[in-house]
């Protein structure tokens, strides 16, 4: 069986499971404490972070690489459509988020938040927690530009690039980051892919001493 | 013809060049004070960076996207073969040097020497350009380990991985940031591709206010 080490509240982890599950790959989730730096780890990646999948004999890392592979292996369902116009959308927006959105809005809030107890490097900075919380407003509005435009934030299909997004998205709504009134049209884009097989096993998750707010789980929130 | 909004000391943009190049796709190189934020640039790439290529009537961003998207069209010569093993190599180790080495040493030395003089954010850190400095010893040794096993750093054949690790390499280069004895493999390996046409743009790149080391553009380094 496929393997991944990750932690629950890892965007570039829950993109990966996405990937997994809409595939209906199965998966044996294994909890990392990567930042321990666990030499075994180390072995099996180098850059010492999370996700790192096992799978068809092999030792993946990255994520955005690790779901090329599993897009390449495992086509179908397809979350890349074929055309190289489009593919090259879906990946400008998987950069989108795992750079910039990461950098801007994810970094300033839930690693202030969460990642800095967890890992046990004191207390949130406020001034990055407001940066973030100012941050995420703007990065909401492009995704109801892209959704007043659009079914799915790369075209009509749902692809990597919704995953990249709801990945971040989710977590941060764990720790209660979202404004879901901001926009009509974003709310409906999550409330649909938050419905979706795929996303049961994040909406189960549970990080010990942060409680997520009553309508993480809820499909209608 | 394409055009390729760029700055010269920018790794990412040095990786879309020398595919670019490597490719044969001829290309108008137009400098982009990207952190003076100009609408005209925003509106082609609302994320404010560079590279921004236009090619093919499309307006490309993020050079993960664009290097991928300049590899299915036009496949020939390949710069990522067919296999989705290699394939994801490559990748791991395109995020490895875009994402880890880019924090780690780029961004330390290059970033403070450079980019903060002519964006006029001040001087540069000294505890950063020190741990950029100690940084880089770690990454050239990991790239002669992979070089002690493999022709070039994925394999048997150059690929997209060596180009993001010679464009970051490259840029470091030019403030004399990189120590060619640490590693007689490494310095082949530079050698090997520096040789090579597409780099032939990038050994002529002047930034006003920085002078390369004579041995910059020199192929018997």
């Amino acid at each position: 069986m496929a393997r991944l080490y990750h932690v629950p509240l890892s965007p570039f982890c829950r993109k990966v499971r996405l990937s997994l599950a809409e595939k209906k790959i199965e998966v044996e989730l294994i909890e990392e404490r990567y930042w321990e730096q666990d030499p075994d780890f180390l072995r099996r990646n180098p850059a010492g972070k999370v996700p790192v999948l096992r799978l068809d004999g092999m030792i993946l890392t990255e994520s955005a690489a690790i779901c090329e592979y599993i897009e390449e292996t495992r086509p179908e369902p397809s979350l890349m459509p074929k055309d190289a116009e489009t593919r090259a959308e879906i990946r400008r927006l998987v950069g989108w988020f795992d750079d910039k959105f990461h950098q801007e809005v994810t970094s300033k809030l839930l690693y202030e938040r969460v990642n800095k107890k967890v890992t046990g490097e004191g207390y949130p900075d406020s001034k990055n927690v407001k940066a973030g919380a100012k941050a995420i407003k703007y990065h909401l509005d492009y995704m109801a530009w892209l959704l007043d435009h659009r079914r799915w934030l790369a075209g009509d299909q749902m692809t990597l690039a919704d995953f990249a997004a709801a990945a971040h998205l989710s977590c941060l709504d764990y720790i209660s980051d979202v404004d879901w009134n901001r926009s009509a049209a974003v709310k409906d884009w999550y409330a649909k892919i938050k419905s979706r097989p795929a996303f049961r096993s994040i909406l189960a998750d549970q990080i010990a001493g942060f409680r997520p707010p009553p309508h993480y789980a809820d499909l209608d929130f």
